[in-house]
């Protein structure tokens, strides 16, 4: 029996702050204590002056993601990796859901791509395109049966993955009642649409347009449907990717009530603004096009919104929406990037990468800046979503009995965040050159290193499919 | 060196849930594995299908409290000793500033009156009834070197502990530039003052006209204004045992915008209503007298938002107000109890008994029933009080390094609550003849047993005064 | 030239209160004053003793409307002499536009199923179910050229009328930029018609299942999505029959923030809940299909709070939405009305007669009860809609120069208020055997009277279209 | 008899607008029609291409008014003039009560002070600065019998006018009762005391720390603590000189629930904010002086949002709180001005000019710039006042039986507002050389021309003291 003895960490979780010893054995934590001995053949780990997260849990992630004739510049084994890197030891990504086909087949799909590739743990949302009886039969299985209990729906995109209100209830109702989850990507895709072929049909086709044809007021208007639809299913819900101020008011209203609402925002909201637009707007060129995700990037009040709902539990988790796709046609082999749209914003995939900076810039700009507390970047990264998404205690804290997922992170240790020295297959990132203070030095899975010192130590194929439990829990 | 090995429980923190094996020593849990081997002379307690809490935090006790010519029943023998039967290991009583002399006399009557008597840990908030300069700067040196660090001021009881809006601001002002905090009691007291005088004018004495002069509007609009004073002082601020919607829809409002505002409220607004006046009224006795606390019980449909602000976290904590006073007079030769109001209620002393029952009727009626689950009960009972009043991590939570305080509770246990069988020296309990399930067997304070299977096994004069550090953190 | 004088009546405007007397010539107001003197061939109507109101201005009827395969059984005669009887002198009722068919071609057809039948002013909202680039045109076309300002559009009955968010944010924008208004019917028609399905399949077929499948929080929804759709469209919209609470926070929310959005109630929703059908149910009978209207009917808290919406101006109309279907089969020859949804809750034809009680009941049950002012009953009878609906100062008010449509009015007269004195075609009111006190004594349409004292003495075909002008103006 | 007619004129009320004659006999309207031939004697004023308003009431004025060592630089004589320049022909100004003295006797002694000098008609409100139940006694009667029915009170103050809360609610509660109403001066001035004494300590002596310590916030506190005690009281409540967002949001909140919660704005706050002190500062003069009035000036939001609720009725009323104190010691014999407070703004009369401009500053900066209608401003002038504090019928319209005080009001007029070319006896105006659009031609009171042409044809001592009936109807 392999065992590691983790010494003189400071250990924080959502809750606790203290120094201990933590000893593993067969992938568990089975001790925490103070002079802990290792015992024969126990690898050793010094830790002091070290903080020791549990490993991050990433729940929204699109490797090898298929947007249109693109496909997301990571695939599982990148992406997993650069995942890895920046403390995360599970992601949950998206199983799609064909047309004609059923959500497990989905399922098996997704596990296809990732099994035997990513070195880190996964699970899946599956995305539900189509909803009919036999549907919501196998929606109910897969939360039952395959330990897939979350499923994300579209308001946008009519035509491709959008579902109208009476897919979604019938969803929300059918997996409330069993232990799962909708998500929802919030925005009102009919006149979204309608406001992009108008913007076109002007000759605006420059990714500036991407944001203003996607107004905050529409994500409210979304967000507040998502809602009722949710009450009148007697259903949790849950909005990925929370960008807008419009959007936040209600789920603040709900949750107020104790309605289980529940809502995630990414990084690349927390740190920029609408501005970003204007600025690549002014220099007239393709650049903004790395801003290009959906939602858009809102204004700066927005932000601050986003940051103070953190801080209340109005928003309860970070997650990334890691959907990379290269500025540069042609990076690595990469096809069908970005530049598909340089003449028109509407076909730019959409997407960013941030997988790998998601804990190092939260603890920077979060912590380090006195916006959350040290308790709560643990919530926010690891427990969290463990919990909601029903991966915990397996996943989401330092306790006896959970997974060893464990990151030594230094607080003190300064460096400048850059395209060139992360590990995804992406060619940029959106922090390129910020100064942060905090990094990520050794990442254990399970008990096994994966990263140290810049090293990768870890094994491809090392990650396993996790099945969860009840999700939606407040 | 003594030891202490409780084996096979199943832990509960604010966030983790396990089953391991916990080590103490020196007061301390220094070890939390599985399978630990206690060493020599090591006490083995076994837990096998107990739950273990960290020891409660009661923030808001009144033990030989003075009210006008009346003396609690509890002095800090007998309360800590019922205090600690019900799974409580720590409280923060007052220390009252008498006309004339400065809060630094205060703290020093108070710990006189506890020291070498109580067997639970304990602190002192200071009440505050002048403030001038001196009195300010008493303050300040309190928090920075006597470990008291939170204030209690009074809205309401003109003419004889309460503060105007000047004297509350210049508090607030003062503590919150050096991490303490000012609790209130929020009542518009000038006019329940008014309402009470004209009620008696008109004949009206029965206990149900207390209730009836201290409407929740007046809660509400004093709140309104503690939170304004704070905002204003840039200063946190507690709210001692709120219990009406008009106060609660403040609090929220505030939280939701991430200001620094706290709330506690108590076990009788979670279990009782107005209607129990009412019963009371019909018999025609002085039976509801019982019901006598300030501010009085309110409507069911407060009852219900207070669970929900439970749940939401815009209640943070759950204290007793104990504050016992006797409803026969003479009973242990107690004098001066609430007989005094026979003839007129506005002379029954303001209080009930309840530190022996909280973690009991909470457990059973908020986590048996669904309203909350465990490990929001433990944060309600114990970390969250201990992390804003300034006692964590030492208290409240179940962590290496931290103080022994645990309570092992069966959580199948059915017992029924009497007066007859609890330890306090009042009379009676709210809770008479409540059928329960979950019970305290054994408290353990600083790795020393306190209570075992009913007993009582602890000495007089355990408990420690504990310094306290910065209050009033989010 | 012919001239009136209405001598010693006590006027009554949305702001005035005098007694003077007023004289009529070719149609319009020409003096107000004391002691006025008739000429030679003057008409004199002795008022004194009586309310004097400017004729009522009805801005929801449907005479002659076709619903699935049901004609409504009033048609602009019967349907306009009923409305004169009640005190309303001037309606606005819909033109719907047919599949592949212009706007303007609705208007045509709808004047000519009223020209020279009405006997009563008239105009109309036209109902738009397509819009493409050229309806839009002709939509402006209708504001500048035709009188024809406001368009209704339905989020509900999907497959016949429903129109999606874009058509309906299309047509807003239109509209608003040319002084021009959307009326929406707002349910969330996708989730009612599932819910309508279930309720088929489970065999729950009675009446009383047309409210439960169409529940207020969805009326609530979509009045926030087409408040959403106003604000990005920078129009005004208007919200017929408001009935739900959930629906009334919104509206608030956004006149509040003096957003230009307007809703009318309607009579039943302010004398009518939802016990209605619960009664109806009991008896276990067809009774309940005379409540059939949508939306149903709400709860008595969603009625308290839609007459203190009334008084607060938050609600600014109240309009009939008379909508007649006979509860017999065959009255007056009348067929596919009611008794159509005899097994089948969904195909009873939606509506209620209303346009002659109108008056009376909410003299009765809102001035009387003290609920509104005298004032600010003829403001929501006659001057708000006439003034929001572009026909002020012709309608709406009793001034000099405005057409003399006048309601004189006895406040003493008690009656019971019945079918069978009732002047339309269908068999039933919703106010059978109601004791009121106010009756409509005379009725002047125009300076000619239509009614006096119970006799119709008007003409057929005296009614005239009004071309309207700027609607939705706050 | 001698009579008047206007000919031509457009005539605008609260509601109607028309063109028509008013014929004048007996200070009453008695006829308005078209083309109303003149009687013998009867003076014709020609009024074509004019507006003709009903005569202005201004709520809140203060003639003679003495704060500390100072006296208003206008008495009854000079301010009513003032008054009437600018189309207003009645004002409600103030009654102190002295100290040991009844209400009665305060009301006699303003009499004393108006009756005989007074150009326009006046009524009181009564200022109360003691309660007991004689006052209480007083303020029925004066109600019931001295047609004074409303009564001032001050939250602000402490030393001087103000009271305290069981006062407030004692009075609130006593004319609820009769038909009365008390209007209140909301700050908390307990703490804005000591934030004057604190300022002042530090040396901060110029006018701009006026407003430093009156902040916002402190008017939003004492305004919800005013509806809550109105509330409680079962009465209406009239804020006087609304200001504060914060003050805003609670009379928006109430109103919405439909509770009798009434208040003004001043000119001065919607047409300037706190920049004004800035630059007052930078010049490092007095001049900032002209700005001081209570509260102070706040920001441009809070401006904004003024307008708003002007529009959507959450303000009812513009008064002047017409205050004036010259800035240079002596103007025209007026000693302990502005200037008392040279070396500290708290010695500084608090309040400004505005009797003469508030019609021509509100038309043009209201009507003209499209935030408000026509009808409303004249709502706003004269009705809402009227209405709401009992002088309706009698003032407030232009109808037959009223009063007949017009203002002729040329709208195309440009003029250019000047201290020198107003009629009060202080020396500034705060909008010196502001350009404006609108003018008061002639202005009529009960019939009588005062003002033709910028001539003063009036007679003094022409104004009556107006009993007024029931207020704070909504």
């Amino acid at each position: 029996m392999t065992s590691t003895l983790i010494r003189g960490g400071r250990i924080i979780t959502a809750v606790d702050d203290y120094h201990a010893d933590i000893l593993i054995e067969n992938e568990k934590i089975v001790s925490i204590g103070l002079n802990l001995q290792p015992g024969a053949n126990c690898q050793v780990i010094e830790a002091s002056g070290m903080l020791l997260f549990p490993g991050g849990v990433d729940c929204h992630t699109h490797m090898e993601n298929t947007f249109g004739p693109s496909v997301t510049a990571d695939n599982f084994k990148s992406g997993t990796r650069s995942a890895a890197y920046g403390g995360t030891t599970t992601i949950i990504d998206f199983a799609l859901q064909n047309h004609g086909t059923s959500p497990l087949q989905a399922i098996e799909r997704a596990q296809s791509k990732a099994d035997n590739v990513a070195s880190i743990d996964y699970g899946f949302h599956v995305i539900i395109t189509e909803v009919d009886k036999q549907v919501l039969e196998d929606m109910r299985y897969a939360i039952r049966h395959e330990g897939v209990s979350s499923f994300k729906m579209f308001m946008a995109y009519p035509g491709t993955v959008m579902s109208d209100d009476a897919a979604i209830f019938q969803a929300m109702r059918m997996v409330g009642q069993h232990g799962g989850m909708v998500a929802l990507h919030a925005e009102n895709g009919t006149i979204v649409e309608l406001l992009i072929q108008e913007a076109l049909a002007q000759g605006h086709t420059s990714p500036r347009h991407h944001a203003l044809t996607r107004p905050a007021l529409l994500e409210g208007e979304a967000t507040h449907r998502g809602i009722k639809l949710a009450e009148l299913a007697e259903a949790p819900v849950y909005f990925v990717h929370l960008s807008a101020k419009e959007a936040l008011k209600h789920v603040v209203e709900a949750r107020d009530l104790g309605i289980p609402v529940f809502a995630e925002t990414c990084p690349h909201y927390l740190f920029f603004d609408e501005s970003s637009y204007a600025d690549s707007d002014e220099s007239d060129s393709f650049d903004g096009a790395r801003f290009v995700m959906s939602p858009p990037l809102r204004s700066k009040e927005a932000q601050n919104a986003l940051w103070t709902a953190l801080k209340t539990d109005d928003l309860q988790l970070i997650s990334t929406d890691h959907c990379p796709y290269c500025m540069k046609e042609g990076h690595l082999g990469k096809i069908n990037q970005k530049p598909l749209g340089a003449n028109d914003f509407s076909k730019i995939p959409n997407g960013v990468p941030g997988v790998e900076t998601r804990m190092t810039v939260v603890y920077d700009g979060g912590v380090r800046s006195g916006r959350i507390s040290l308790n709560r970047f643990v919530e926010l990264m690891s427990t969290a979503p463990a919990k909601l998404f029903g991966l915990f205690p397996q996943k989401g804290t330092i306790a006896v009995g959970s997974d060893a997922d464990i990151v030594i992170f230094d607080p003190n240790e300064k460096h400048t965040i850059s395209a060139a020295t992360q590990h995804s297959d992406v060619d940029f990132t959106l922090f390129e050159g910020h100064q942060v203070q905090g990094k990520v030095k050794k990442v254990l899975l399970r008990g096994e290193l994966l990263v140290s010192d810049d090293q990768w130590v870890g094994k491809t194929g090392q990650g396993r499919f996790i099945p969860r439990g009840e999700v939606g829990k407040w």
